[in-house]
């Protein structure tokens, strides 16, 4: 298959671009450069990398009628929730115009499979927890959420309009190697530059189900072999929470560091920033009832991703 | 109060900013006459218009520092839903991006209250008819309803992260005098032109329910005065539905056309356009049990209407 990533410098992308090339796909990806970082480009004989902005149509538009994928993983997007309160137009422009121009690029070139990476963010704070895929009324607490829930109707529209297959995934708090932000990648390299010191957003009550980013993608492909709807809705996550304590201990610990000689600052209040979500159950029965589980729970895809992320920042 | 309508040339505002004027408060509107209509700008000296185009966020913010409204009803919109159907940016400039640029304007401003016009196309094609406000999942089929529900949820985020107050309000269709699109509108303007032939969009089995701009205006007013919470979401609407076939045949009669005289020309398949919802109910219990109901029911509204709009168009 041609296979075309956006955010191909990005955290998942970096880690499921040598999967599809080992499995003999021929790939390209698109980055820009703004989360991604160039050291986490793949380098392969079947891959072919674009620094460009998505919001440039024209240019989206012409590589998609250069390389003719067969299905696009469309992966970039503002992950760090927190910019988009410091600039509202953060994901609008970096999530919603992104997306828009992706499908629109697609209509133009006749592209007609889509893979996208949604958020349990979109339920805001729900009053069901688990929360099913069915859940509404709709109501996101963060510019990051209303434009994952832009972008999830954008597809869902060109879906129906022009013959359009997508696979919509809202994730849990995807982990693993390659981060380029989130609460491990920060902790660490954080105490790696002080370790006396750790300043925690919120109270660290915060609990919310982490997946492992190979669980995240065995998932992904899992539904796109098996759900054969016009647009397929499913959440992607573990059943179990982690706490931000929690990780807060287990990468005092796995850094090395005693505790008793660490000054670690909570915050007052649960909420790690405006427009955060502190507590996340996402019901995962539909993934399951389509015949997957994933192989680590939350817990263990934290511990694992400490050990990934203190030896990839500090060996 | 001081009230700023957007869309203040279109259907809706020009029939409220009346009731507004009457009630004391004292109105500003703006209108890029896209849609809206120079004869329907009402003229009142508490009323001030300004034609502007809100994808002008420089402007829409210095409106509102000038002004200082402490309300805003952003009517504002493409309507016309076959539009977007046709250039698929111009729900997500005319809808998204624009509602985008009113919540900014607000933040920046201190503006905190917002009333919107929804609809019930954020529906998509639901398993559940009549649809209640909790309907999921949200998986609209036009790029109309997709924009709508991008606004709703900048809404909702804004609401939470700026301490705004929102009443979001999913229509049915709205019908009544001054129309500058719709079903009613143009029949009656191509039947004035042309009494012999009339092409309708889709095969006339579409029924959905039609509420009067009366009807809907009180609902809304109803809806500041009684509900309270943070974001407010309601259907606002009417229990019964009429086809096409019923408003074709009701309308031709009010023009006086002999039916044995004319050539009705029905489309094959029962969806108007691409991406239209040909059957909708919206479940009303929400408002009902607020305390509100409508007046006329959709047989009513719609023979009202065509009433209404044959008087302003032919006389």
């Amino acid at each position: 298959m041609k296979i075309l990533v956006t955010g191909a410098a990005g955290f998942i992308a970096s880690n499921l671009i040598p999967r599809l090339l080992n499995r003999g796909d021929v790939v390209a990806g698109a980055d820009n450069f703004f989360l991604g970082k160039r050291e986490y480009v793949v380098q392969h004989e079947r891959f072919a990398f674009h620094e460009l902005d998505l919001l440039e149509l024209d240019r989206v538009v012409a590589l998609m009628e250069e390389f003719q994928p067969d299905r696009i993983w469309h992966l970039a997007a503002n992950s760090d929730i927190s910019f988009g309160t410091k600039y509202t137009d953060f994901d609008l422009k970096g999530g919603t115009l992104v997306t828009y121009n992706v499908l629109e690029a697609m209509r133009r070139t006749g592209v007609k499979e889509i893979v996208f990476s949604s958020s349990g963010a979109v339920y805001g704070e729900p009053a069901v927890m688990p929360t099913p895929e069915d859940y509404g009324p709709i109501l996101p607490i963060s510019l990051y959420a209303a434009s994952k829930v832009a972008c999830e109707t954008l597809i869902t529209a060109f879906a129906h309009n022009y013959d359009i297959t997508a696979w919509i995934y809202r994730f849990g708090n995807v982990v693993g190697p390659n981060p380029t932000h989130g609460v491990i990648h920060d902790f660490v390299l954080r105490l790696k530059d002080e370790p006396a010191k750790l300043v925690v957003l919120g109270d660290g009550s915060q609990a919310k189900p982490y997946v492992h980013v190979e669980d995240t993608l065995d998932g992904m492909e899992f539904g796109l072999e098996h759900a054969k709807e016009h647009v397929n809705v499913y959440n992607l996550a573990v059943d179990d929470q982690t706490s931000v304590r929690q990780i807060t201990d287990w990468t005092i610990e796995a850094m090395g560091i005693d505790r008793a000689k660490i000054d670690v600052q909570y915050g007052d209040s649960p909420r790690g920033w405006r427009g955060d979500v502190p507590y996340v159950k996402l019901d995962t029965r539909r993934m399951i009832a389509l015949g997957w589980t994933p192989k680590l729970n939350s817990n263990e895809a934290v511990k694992r991703t400490i050990a990934e992320v203190v030896e990839q920042f500090t060996r």
